[in-house]
């Protein structure tokens, strides 16, 4: 924390321009010896925080750019530092230039998350609100977005001071009786509150746990199968769906998307689609192998998208069924009769259908009925509705803490139903808040602060 | 120039931050209904000049993101406009989200270099000033960097303006004459004065002129072909010489480098690998023209490393000296002989080499002597060393211009030693002031104009 460290900021390579942040007790410092502002005056020790003063960047002699100088100083700044942004024009030259003439100065180039670590361990947020910038960062969807914006902002942090508060409120309780313990008749805590405290605590915890499943979905997306047979039009739909969002998408020009192929946002859901070969019926050994690798990876999807060729459904159905559906269970199906255009009044034989297992018809090639899909695909992601207090859990840090915690409460539940005495349960209850704590980052280790903070980008 | 534009003028893609810049007569106006700011207070619009604001970017009660906004008035901004520069978290999503709420409350998506073309139309630069900010950002080595910045801070405008100045003292003196034209013998400006001074403007220009080569040279690369039989270690070079510039660049965290596999910066000079495939004496018909396809590419070099393996290189200078050698003449031709570790003393021997022709024992596997090549090379290169205030042309379209005025002064000189009388001198100077005035942007028509700025990246 006595270094002062620096780092490109903005996305890698050459863009219109760059930003280099440079935080620590030397930033204004360090700048100042390399910055010459344009017009004679103050220079940057005696700059107001919160201002723009534009300049030059030199190495001795040399001109490296002309730039934009913003200054922060401490506390009010993202890491609580004194901290400096240098705007540069975009060139990956100049940026390294500016970089080393810092480094030759006196900065340290930053550790991936160094910045939020920083802003850590100065108290500017807890763990959990870090982890969420790493979040918001890579969040390329509504929901991502708002779930990690809401957990960045405190969302869960203010969720888990209100659990800790009521467990110290029982707890400082069941150990004023320990003080007393000498008088055995003494009991501060009435054991009935005491334990609709705890089923409340426990029912807390229990949701926020849960709603791992559906925040783990649209942090990681939803994991669709599409299967079928080899013409039924998998790799045409899937198109379809990509192009539709690619429309959108280059609405807007100076973004380019990192376009995961097989990653689709539908209404601000991802759909993480799963490669599937094709099915067809072989005699053939070793494609018989490659088919039984397409059923394996059924296992993994939440949704399975099973397409067939409209015209020629009732054979398909008939010898794929007994391989397909006994898979699917616990899945949501969806059987999505493609080529429906091609499909005459009659041609089609209605199908028994397991109950609970969605169908459409749909010609990917003529993009008719898409949109049904894409609803029927949210209607399957089994999605709620979330409100933006809604705190949703993330994180399989959180998650495994969250967990651990819901452990020490039955067992504080258990203690209080044997009627066990206060010191065993007082001891559940420690635990329970240090899961707690872990969370947002009271308790935790140097390594877990590194296995954190080495997921992120530099220069944040 | 009445529409308020915005774009992501940070580099595509997820990054730790990124900035949306917003500029026009409504920017601050714009940007002040979908901002929050934190504390409450002053809103943007009574905000001061050069300040920063932390809040929050809203699309009506949803939160987008936290950003911090800078903001810069009417004339003191890069383009001359009121600016608001948002700071925000660099995820795509976010980038795109404030972009669309941006352009849903009037803002317009900016066209490619449209910032700095405000900046050109507002006087805030000239044309050939522009035109170097696109070439500041494309940069990848010290000289093109250096160039760019001194034509970017003006080196080259101020030239011009010297030269201007001295064709419009010439000019005011002819067209004297021309009003008192019934005086016949009237001569306000003396002849060979005049000459003089039209020899000494003649050598400027094509100085400026001839500088492009160099220009050239740095900013496009120097092209390289490296040639030699198949087994002789081309790749490893390029490879070896590759990689001890990635060790460089890599030395410096979150930059990453745009690498172009066959360019390689040596002392801040580009140097552009021609890719040739390797030669063997063959009958092969087909294999025969892909040898000579290799032969024509060398047209294309202004250097030529004619690779040879040192354990056999009578041999093969003996087949290839009568092909390769035509080929390289007017070209810097510097012989390598590899696989020199390979080498007892007395296997090699002497060979007649033509004058002017280098040669250098290397061997590219164990890394040796390969500063001892690059010396060479930056020495075949003939790139003289500049000071920082060389004027040096890396534009096409100033050399074009150039080169017009040059015919224009030519004629001028031709006029006075005919003793044609001053109209006709005077039509050649006005012409020549024309295209220099071309460069700076004071005569250029719209389409050139688009055709510069359409160039540039989006966001600058």
């Amino acid at each position: 924390m006595e270094d002062t460290i620096c780092a490109v900021s903005t996305a890698p390579g050459a863009g219109g321009i760059a930003v280099i942040r440079v935080s620590g007790p030397k930033a204004i410092a360090i700048c100042n010896t390399i910055f010459v502002p344009r017009t004679t005056g103050k220079d940057l020790l005696s700059q107001r925080a919160y201002t723009l003063r534009y300049g030059s960047i030199r190495h001795g002699e040399e001109l490296i750019d002309e730039v934009l100088v913003a200054l922060f100083r401490t506390p009010h700044s993202f890491t609580g530092e004194d901290t400096v942004e240098i705007t540069c024009h975009g060139s990956v030259y100049i940026q390294q230039q500016i970089m080393q003439l810092l480094i030759e100065n006196g900065c340290r180039s930053a550790l991936p998350g160094e910045y939020t670590q920083r802003a850590f361990m100065n108290g500017k947020m807890d763990l959990s609100q870090a982890e969420a910038v790493a979040d918001l960062i890579a969040s390329t969807s509504a929901g991502q977005h708002r779930l990690a914006l809401n957990q960045m902002r405190g969302g869960f942090s203010h969720e888990l001071k209100n659990l800790r508060e009521q467990l110290l409120h029982i707890t400082s309780l069941m150990e004023l009786e320990l003080d007393f313990s000498d008088h055995e008749e003494l009991e501060f805590a009435d054991r009935s509150e005491l334990s609709m405290l705890a089923t409340h605590i426990e029912s807390v915890i229990s949701r926020l746990a849960n709603s791992f499943s559906v925040g783990n979905a649209i942090k990681n997306g939803i994991p669709v199968a599409i299967i079928g047979e080899t013409n039924a039009g998998k790799s045409t739909l899937l198109n379809v769906l990509l192009n539709e969002e690619k429309a959108i998408v280059s609405d807007i020009h100076g973004t380019t998307r990192d376009v995961i192929e097989d990653t689709i946002n539908i209404q601000g859901i991802t759909f993480r689609f799963i490669d599937t070969a094709g099915i067809r019926e072989t005699h053939d050994a070793i494609e018989s192998i490659g088919i039984e690798r397409t059923f394996q990876k059924l296992d993994q999807a939440n949704i399975v998208l099973w397409m067939i060729d409209a015209s020629d459904a009732s054979l398909q159905i008939a010898q794929l069924s007994e391989k397909i559906l006994p898979r699917s269970k616990g899945k949501q199906l969806i059987l999505v009769f493609n080529k429906a255009d091609l499909l005459t009044n009659h041609q089609f034989k209605p199908i028994d259908l397991p109950e609970n297992v969605q169908s459409i018809f749909i010609s990917a090639k003529k993009r008719e009925h898409i949109n049904e899909l894409q609803d029927l695909l949210i209607q399957a992601a089994h999605i709620p509705s979330l409100s933006p207090n809604d705190v949703i859990i993330t994180n399989i840090r959180h998650y495994e803490a969250l967990t651990h915690a819901l452990e020490s409460i039955h067992r504080v539940q258990e203690g209080l139903s044997a009627n066990l005495s206060g010191d065993f349960i007082s001891q559940d209850l420690r635990e329970c808040i240090f899961h707690l704590s872990d969370i947002v980052g009271e308790v935790t280790t140097d390594q877990v602060l590194g296995n954190i903070f080495e997921r992120f980008c530099i220069g944040k």
